[in-house]
């Protein structure tokens, strides 16, 4: 058929039109009862110049193999092998913990900046440390630049919420066994006037002190009696237990006092202490969070600082600022202004109470499990809001943006696909799908606690920062 | 429009087919690009008129209010609130327990009937009860008829697989608080050679009187510390943890050892031995399932012999026959043989191997959980078979066959729908949709032990015998 001829014939046959990109169109085109099909289309980049000139800067570029760097930083989250192998105290184990050092979540942040949950958790850090007496006095050290300020992530830490870890604080130890690398992390207190949510009462202290003297030396003593923990194997469990191991945890929680109850009774310690401690861990499902998060953690940083790599190795909020780093840009941050959570509040809170979003914890995401798998875990629904469909949804979303599946951690749901692990800086900017996060809510004021959880969305900009910053490093 | 023009213009007109019942004729119809469309129909109870005539016969019957009395067998099911109150001798506190009474799983069997894995339970029981030396011993004394068979059910208690409890067994306590009634069964024993499975082996006998020895009574003043466990709370939890608390309760029995490892703690006994009984514990999922067996007997019990209520209020099975009663017809069984599990097998084993269906446990299903429930429990495909998409489309089956849904026991990924729960006798045989069961599996020779888990579907005609029957009393 002639060129001409067949354009002739399209004028005289019917008309049925592919649409692609805005929906309007096609919307109009159905209107007239035209056929139309509507492809689901978006400019790579949300159609930024600056962002598409990057991402195709960094395709072309010969300085490096992103595509095999990547592959090896996958890898590496997909081999890491993260087992507890017991607790100490953050001076004598925290790489380059010092008396005079106070840790905190996100990226860095001076005490001028902090948001109020986190000045709270500072202040009852000074107290617990014997270092204030009160508010004001430990007020008054903090800004007098005698306390050095660090994030958690400087020291192969992570800390949930305000993340405050200080020096006498006991912290748990996971060895990554396939590379040996460790992580840190405090021991959960639970949910409600908790120093991770910013409350430094007497009652939060107190709970402190009795974790210092009693719960972290009686844990300890079991574990050497259990052996170290695979929580690995334990993860890829309570994937079938509902939890997705950052905000639902009772299974993870179960498991590990079913594992360690057997070797807690043996200890010669008193049994009204053992008992204290059980019935502590029966009473806070929250307390599998603060393994999850050192497990991740040892995991991620495993492909951290692989030249070429576009894979995200640490997200993280102070309350402040939200920060991303990338494996192949070393140890810089990435920040934006943290965002506000979208969630349930607890009786007597609103939006209006909240904090900027803050914490650590999403280092679970970083890793493939947390709101990556929310979908073997529908029930979370009632704690951060949204339905099981979202949940599901959310996971399916998230295969978008990473580079591989886990080989242990499996969702039934999903005919036990693996949860999606390595997210792709250059799948996100590309498809502008943003990681999905949930997420406890501190108040805004210090001294007070949790008002609820929800789910946020990370600042877009932070992922068009770092992707800049790649492809001028690399491009 | 006059009809004879109407039926002119059917002529002349684009056919368009609407087709109802077998698909070959929409198949047939589509070939020759009619457009049809397939109504999925059945004829009621499959076309039989004998059960279309009975399933008249009620719903036409004066005698009695089907629907009312149907109503109030529901409410007494859906209001049952199950507690566990302790743990006694099963010669002290199951009603009508003596001596030389056996009871067994299913309905009624005469020892020349049983199959391979109730013979070698029963002969397990009797060397147990030192009744007998060994299997030749056993074996005769079982046919002397000096010991007397009678199924589990006719004395407030349920048994899994061959459901052998002798008179010196430590059994459950469970007290359905809602309306005073009790239930019993035996602990369970694990996994593997143990004596519900037909095992009755030294090793199985040992830990039997270890159960007797220490178990049951360290558990009993755990419980005693505690105070009553209450079932129903426990079951709501576990149908989000992946539990549907019949052939998976690794979440149920999680959180009965974290309820009561701090009482376990406080106790006199030797810390040895405490901590064998955690271990035990930590080292058996199946724990649970003794627990939801009496659970769901005291439940359902509540609603049996309720005049005029088609309600079915048990099904068993004893490896010989699977039968079933019916609230409006006291305590009468119907009974046909038994089926054969569609089930995955251990290592070594096929379904060559496998006794008939056999057990107590679909008390589970009776009362709505268990097989209800799998869409709670999409892992337990890797225990059972096939695939999650099936566990969520069991569930959504069975709602076709009950009378309502759960206020306590909610689905996640079903937006939180309640069980089905309240299987009508009516429904099953009118749209022929029959309860899905899931359960282990059986070796057919007596002293093997398990061989596998898999779904079976009971016999239809159970179903029908009742209706008929019903309908002989009531129509």
């Amino acid at each position: 058929m002639s060129e001409p001829k067949a354009v002739l014939e399209l004028f005289n046959s019917e008309l049925k039109a592919v649409n692609m990109g805005l929906e309007s169109f096609a919307e109009t085109l159905l209107k007239e009862q035209v056929p139309t099909v509507q492809v689901d289309w978006r400019p790579p980049a949300g159609g930024d110049p600056d962002l598409i000139n990057a991402l195709d800067r960094i395709e072309k570029t010969t300085k490096v193999d992103v595509e095999a760097a990547n592959a090896e930083a996958v890898d590496r989250i997909l081999k890491g092998k993260p087992v507890v192998v017991g607790i100490g105290k953050a001076l004598d184990v925290v790489p380059g913990m010092r008396e005079n050092l106070i840790l905190h979540a996100g990226p860095p942040v001076t005490w001028d900046r902090m948001c109020g949950p986190m000045r709270g958790a500072v202040i009852g850090g000074l107290i617990y440390e014997g270092l204030a007496a009160g508010r004001k006095e430990a007020e008054d050290l903090a800004a007098s630049g005698k306390i050095d300020f660090e994030p958690c992530h400087h020291h192969a830490a992570v800390g949930p919420m305000a993340g405050i870890m200080t020096s006498r604080m006991p912290v748990w130890i996971v060895e990554n066994q396939t590379y040996g690398n460790k992580a840190y992390a405090t021991l959960n207190e639970g949910l409600g006037k908790v120093l991770r949510y910013g409350a430094f009462s007497d009652e939060v202290l107190d709970r402190l002190r009795w974790m210092e003297d009693v719960l972290a030396p009686i844990l300890n003593k079991a574990i050497t009696l259990h052996g170290p923990i695979d929580m690995r194997g334990i993860i890829a469990q309570i994937l079938q237990m509902g939890d997705e191991g950052h905000n639902r945890n009772r299974a993870g929680t179960s498991i590990v006092i079913r594992e360690l109850a057997p070797h807690l009774v043996m200890l010669d310690d008193s049994r009204e202490q053992i008992a204290e401690v059980l019935s502590f861990l029966n009473s806070n499902d929250h307390f599998f969070l603060n393994l999850t998060m050192p497990a991740s953690k040892s995991v991620v940083d495993a492909a951290a600082g692989i030249e070429g790599s576009t894979v995200i190795t640490a997200m993280a909020r102070n309350g402040t600022d939200f920060g991303i780093r990338i494996s192949g840009l070393a140890d810089q941050w990435f920040t934006r202004p943290a965002g506000i959570v979208d969630g349930l509040y607890l009786p007597g809170f609103t939006a209006e109470d909240a904090a900027p979003d803050i914490g650590d914890s999403v280092i679970t995401e970083t890793a493939g499990i947390g709101g990556f798998a929310m979908a073997a875990a529908p029930a979370i629904v009632k704690f951060v809001g949204g339905s099981p469909a979202d949940a599901i949804a959310f996971t399916e979303k998230m295969y978008e943006i990473t580079l591989s599946e886990s080989d242990f951690y499996k969702i039934p749901v999903l005919d036990f696909r693996g949860t999606p692990t390595g997210i792709d800086l250059m799948k996100v900017v590309d498809k502008a799908i943003y990681p999905v996060i949930n997420t406890g809510i501190a108040h805004k004021e210090p001294g007070v606690g949790m008002v609820g959880a929800g789910l946020v969305k990370p600042p877009e900009n932070c992922f068009a920062d770092a992707l800049k910053a790649f492809a001028e490093h690399y491009g």
